[in-house]
């Protein structure tokens, strides 16, 4: 049993993800005791209240203890700060994980700053989330069934097997990969998709008010599928465009060639283009239910 | 009460939305019997395996008698000949509405076809709609609380009031608007987002297996909201963009701009221009959660 090893975990920024991994190690009871880092009083007073963790205080360096295993759960542009602190403070061996959702910036950024030995470090992704942000909408299945992806710098290090190991316990399958070539992949699942949502909400919101407001009205329509992504925290999207800006920007490329061709075909008529890519379309979507990995939507309001 | 006048409907269409109209007059009793006109056996069959209305047949002419009120639930594509066989069919007074996610090419169909008094047509679009086609995915609930959009010739007519309170007791609220004015709002809630959703999982399908797997396996980093509308049913859609060029290629017009911007503030790591238009586009997410038109959304499979 892997608690039996990990007795003290810190968890290094208290929001959505941060939180829903103290619950599910509090639930299953996978170390013995959790404290928590966030430098916003109104998280840490939330934690408080929900109980979340044993300790959690605005600074790591307000510890005077070591821990056993460390999550980094902040948007990127925090992580040069974190492993120059983490650098400095740790003094026994102390694995390392991460949840930034790009990679190679966080690699590089832990080299830049991290000369300790002691530390030992697996970049991970987990691919789960919420549009909702704070620790008040965490909950501990978040990350059950889901994948998540580690980019390793040597995979045959022991501590690796501990880390992935960990992670399966809260529930996700790992899958080991490159740093550049995860990159490339989240640009497409994930960072075009979310940029895209927020450029058609941003649309919506350079309108004039009346017809504003009649788009949020009848946002049913479809549109309010955009919405749900836009809802999403804009500091931690902010820092992952600024991260892997070379992928995105040619994955961009690549959707806008496409959409030109559908909108010369909406202008031609040529109602076959159309219907063939669509119905390609719908073949993806058929995939990701197949593999359990479409979430469930209602189209009622929850109660 | 409306059932005493409405004795008998017609549901041209039996798909996700006819079928569902279908169930909530059944449950709620708001007319005395159903019948039912679907081209597709596999739809008849499901219909009455299923046990969703009085009667199916393949075609109205195999009918033998007249409706009080009939429902269009079919494709844009179909409304030429349906009008056209409306016309010859109708010996009596008779209530017809529509679903159609585009009224200016649903009005001029009608006029181009009906010169039938007796048929008294209010032009509607009930905004309500799930990805999945097929009378086996419709239910009772599907219209609760959602807005239907009625574009009359003339909204002083008797006729309005009658149809408009029956899809209020379907459960829908009733907004009275211009069909172009409708056309042109509904480019943006629905035609739109539904376009980029299929671009985006098309550039997908067009990537190599290998990659495409991989990203079908990520989906649930963001990708599968897009996924959802592509799911839809692309007859249906390639129709709305034959049906709806103008506003559709402006709006295009409009949304391509603001992501060329959104492009140029990442190649700049312009970071504050991007925090910026992130968090207008979470306001306009929190008004539509606000107003109750969100849906919701469950990041676990259904069970």
């Amino acid at each position: 049993m892997i608690a039996d090893k990990i007795r003290s975990v810190l968890i290094i920024g208290m929001g959505l993800i941060g939180s829903s991994i103290a619950r599910v190690i509090s639930e299953k009871k996978l170390a013995k005791n959790i404290f928590a880092v966030d430098p916003k009083q109104e998280v840490i007073s939330k934690c408080i209240e929900l109980n979340l963790v044993k300790e959690i205080k605005k600074n790591l360096d307000e510890y005077n203890q070591q821990f056993d295993l460390i999550f980094i759960c902040t948007p990127l542009s925090k992580y040069n700060d974190i492993f120059f602190n983490l650098n400095k403070y740790v003094n026994q061996n102390t694995l390392l994980t991460d949840v930034g959702s790009t990679k190679i910036s966080v690699i590089a950024d832990f080299k830049a700053n991290v000369k300790n030995d002691l530390i030992k470090f697996l970049p991970c992704h987990p691919i789960a989330g919420l549009e909702k942000s704070g620790p008040e909408y965490g909950f501990s299945t978040l990350f059950e069934n889901r994948y998540c992806v580690a980019t390793p710098f040597n995979k045959d290090d022991d501590f690796v097997k501990v880390i992935c190991k960990f992670w399966e316990e809260i529930g996700m399958k790992i899958e080991i990969m490159d740093a550049d070539y995860h990159d490339r992949i989240l640009a497409m699942t994930s960072h075009i998709p979310q940029l895209i949502a927020y450029s058609v909400v941003g649309t919506v919101s350079e309108l004039d008010d009346q017809v504003k407001d009649e788009i949020i009205k009848y946002s049913a329509a479809g549109f309010r599928d955009f919405t749900r992504l836009a809802g999403s925290d804009p500091i931690m999207w902010r820092d992952v465009y600024a991260r892997n800006k070379d992928s995105v920007l040619e994955m961009l490329g690549r959707f806008g060639e496409d959409l030109s061709l559908l909108q010369k075909a909406i202008r031609n008529n040529d109602k076959d283009f159309l219907e063939k890519k669509f119905s390609n379309a719908k073949k993806i979507r058929k995939s990701i239910e197949d593999i359990g990995q479409a979430g469930s939507f209602d189209p009622r309001e929850k109660k």
